[in-house]
């Protein structure tokens, strides 16, 4: 199919990369070619590994193993594809300047499935806002071993257009996706799924760093994080609201009984900060603070927290 | 002198009683001992030191040694003052229940130089608004040693009438401390000095804390905590307005100069903090942020720093 098809189109038998295969990329690739995709996965620690012994996936949908993948050092190695799903951590972004243009056709797709705000802006200025999608993924997923990744919860993918409403296309990667495993819908505002996602990251992910490394149960534990967390979360949909996505303000308690039931979850920031590896500060807490004060909304919580988030990962490090 | 004035009054020649002899109290009562004034301290841990080898006092203005010293393990063996000096840390504060009562007489009048809000009405609760004043330390003092106090900048302290302007007994009190070697003025607006102070407590005893036991050198030197600082000053001096005491922004300015100038300047409570002692949170930081809240200010970044330092401080002890 490579290089055949148009922007509008998506083909039905779609070649496909994944660039970043951390966690994320290992699971929802390995779904795809569980199922019968044509999937090239770019890889970098674990590239050894899994050509020698493939991806072991430890679902609490049914583990799966899959022996032989077609796992990449480079992507001219991999060459050009029709979608590429990005699931690169966001501080490694501009190494997307040498990793994709091997993989661009005319009609290639760029997906990004990473964390907060700023990388459909980074993909569209340098590869064209017409080829950008982005979604958001609502699952617990980690990797535990080279090649070994476990998923413990969830699962479901909302995607949309960078800027425009669902297209044709956004819809038939949605129904591509659910019939390769992976629930998936398109939504018509990327911005504000990306919002709704942000009313967790933000206070979770940062007051897990803040407080000094804690799980999402101590946080809900705590009467002063507590209330943090909800503070955090009205100025998140309030920042929403001004920049047109209106997130009802009883979301914040959905979101929190949610987390209650997740039990005592660590947050991948704060996993990253603990173990002294760079932590997604300026997608998940700079870009959201500066859009928020651009728009002119209250986010003096958010102003602290971004800040001295910089300051606590930049000691660490 | 005792239980002969009138409130109205302040004596030629008081009888002085400092309650709480850490280094702000061994300081200011040493110098007005020093100055010929009959002043009792009450001490717990340096008790028999300073009874068996006085107060040392070693000060950028000119060392000095008081071999003799009126120290005391209780109030009762003190018995009444004119003018008792309270410069106990706040959180000890329930314990005045039991040293105030066997200072009074109908004429004492109760100087509290503590850190922070609410201690004026704690101490106007229980023993009459009319014997309360309240006082501001610009300076710089520990203790270094049992019975040894270092002293090394600024000294100079503002006296105010609880809820009243300066009264003739103020400007009488401001007067003697002059005389008894204070640097000392009395000031028509108490609330006004104190949100001055907090102007610079609590952003700077704050983030010291918050990004994990830092000076205010490393503070300034961090465009983040530089960025939190600033905001922080901006909130405070915002509800000081709404509280009807009107600090021009200019202030916030000459605070961070000053600061400068103050080198690697450890605050008081973040000392509490990195050596696991109780650090004055309510004070410093819960009372300002609620009278900020009450009055409708903006204080998104107050609340957060209350909210986290409570967490931080009560996951250390």
């Amino acid at each position: 199919m490579a290089g055949s098809a148009a922007l509008s189109d998506f083909p039905e038998n779609p070649r496909v990369a994944i660039v970043g295969s951390g966690a994320m990329g290992c699971y929802y690739g390995g779904r795809m070619a569980q199922n019968g995709a044509d999937v090239h996965f770019l890889m970098r620690s674990d590239l050894e590994h899994v050509r020698a012994h493939g991806l072991d996936i430890r679902s609490h949908l049914g583990d799966f193993r899959l022996e032989r993948v077609h796992a990449a050092g480079t992507t001219a190695e991999i060459g050009p594809c029709d979608l590429v799903v990005i699931t690169l951590k966001t501080t490694a972004n501009p190494s997307l300047d040498q990793h994709i243009p091997p993989l661009l056709h005319d009609g290639t797709l760029l997906l990004t499935l990473q964390n907060g705000l700023g990388n459909e802006e980074f993909l569209a200025e340098r590869w064209g806002a017409e080829r950008v999608l982005g979604g958001v993924c609502f699952t617990c997923i980690n990797r535990i071993a080279p090649g070994t990744i476990s998923h413990t919860s969830h699962g479901a993918v909302a995607i949309g257009e960078f800027g425009r409403p669902a297209l044709d296309r956004t819809r038939a990667i949605a129904g591509w996706m659910q019939r390769h495993g992976i629930e998936c819908r398109a939504a018509d505002s990327l911005g504000e799924i990306r919002w709704r996602k942000l009313v967790w990251n933000v206070p979770f992910n940062g007051l897990a760093i803040a407080a000094g490394g804690i799980d999402t149960s101590r946080i809900l534990a705590d009467p002063a994080l507590e209330h943090l967390v909800r503070g955090l979360m009205r100025e998140v949909i309030g920042a929403a609201g001004r920049l047109g996505h209106e997130i009802p303000a009883s979301f914040a308690q959905d979101e929190i009984d949610r987390t209650l039931e997740m039990g005592a979850y660590r947050p991948s920031s704060m996993i990253d900060y603990v173990d002294g590896r760079e932590v997604e500060v300026e997608a998940i807490w700079g870009e959201p603070w500066r859009q928020a004060t651009a728009a002119g909304a209250s986010c003096g919580r958010m102003d602290f927290l971004y800040h001295i988030i910089r300051t606590l990962t930049a000691a660490r490090r």
